[in-house]
């Protein structure tokens, strides 16, 4: 009953991660809602961020400009490289304020049936900035999954001739989490990372 | 740390209904893994919806014609009328498939502490309908709060005069609800609308 035009809006909202067919629908009935100047401003957006955003040449960090903010910061620790699969898990990161150094995006992680080898990876920049610069130690923080550990295993090999420290963040009990309903691999993770007090 | 177009398209995504800032962030990174066509073809989507969809002339529903599908369809009952705030509320009593007759879309509902007086709401072209039609019968479709239950009796004395049969459809337990959870506004409505069998 919804009108062809309407159809094609709920498709098109529907293909983004996350968007069921009703919110889909409800989001598309809100866009008729909106005034032409507010839908214009949205579809600018769309198409100028995809225009404009790049990735960083040394970190591959989403960035308009060549090399991303942290890259250019020169308050940051040069010396420590934090790995992860995505750039948006660099915002988590940041919010704690308490990682100083800087970043390198794979860009995915190992998963050969599915197509992602090595060479997929934002892998030759990473190792360019360990063998040029002097960094001192790479943290792995890839997600807890079979992927990620797989990746995890591979980049420690990997960077294993530069006599670089390699750390792994720790996987357990989320803060505020409940060990009662914890699944076994995290109770396991927990009780293989404890520490001494 | 996300770059500025990034940003804007974040707001976008945000003040969207039901989109919070984590969602919002989540959409706009997946748009920068969207190919330039794919985002070339939402953003279309959005301007030609907009564009395209305008309101049925004579119930007030979304339509790309002067006259939507339903109100043109010579099968559908043309004496009973069911009045919905909102286009969107159509498709749910569409599904079932049970109602065969046509609809009124008031656009709104009385909220005058709001702003929304018996003016901005899609009245007229109702009382004309009831007035010039052969219409049997009213079916007041509204949302069960305080809003929809005062312009359900707004509506009552509105349309008093033409002596047309006006119904409200059920409050209750919905099917699948558990009367142990039910809220007391819903287990008295329920108590009302009892039926003898």
């Amino acid at each position: 009953m919804a009108t062809k035009s309407l159809e094609i809006l709920i498709d098109e909202f529907n293909r983004l991660p996350g968007i069921g067919r009703k919110s889909a629908t409800r989001l598309a009935f809100h866009i008729l809602e909106m005034s032409e100047t507010e839908i214009d401003r949205f579809a600018l957006a769309l198409k100028s961020a995809k225009e404009k955003v790049k990735r960083c040449s040394v970190c591959g960090n989403f960035s308009e400009e060549e090399v991303c903010s942290i890259c250019r910061d020169e308050f940051r620790e040069k010396d420590t490289i934090c790995v992860v699969e995505d750039s948006r898990d660099i915002i988590p990161f940041e919010k704690t304020n308490r990682f100083k150094g800087k970043y390198h995006v794979l860009n995915g992680k190992l998963d050969p049936l599915n197509g992602i080898t090595p060479d997929k990876l934002n892998l030759k920049k990473l190792l360019e900035r360990v063998a040029n610069n002097e960094i001192s130690e790479v943290i792995l923080a890839l997600n807890p999954d079979l992927e990620g550990e797989t990746t995890a295993l591979y980049l420690t090999r990997l960077l294993k001739p530069f006599e670089v420290k390699i750390s792994k963040i720790a996987s357990g009990i989320p803060m505020g989490g409940n060990i009662e309903f914890a699944d076994t691999a995290t109770i396991s993770k927990a009780l293989e990372g404890r520490q001494e007090l």
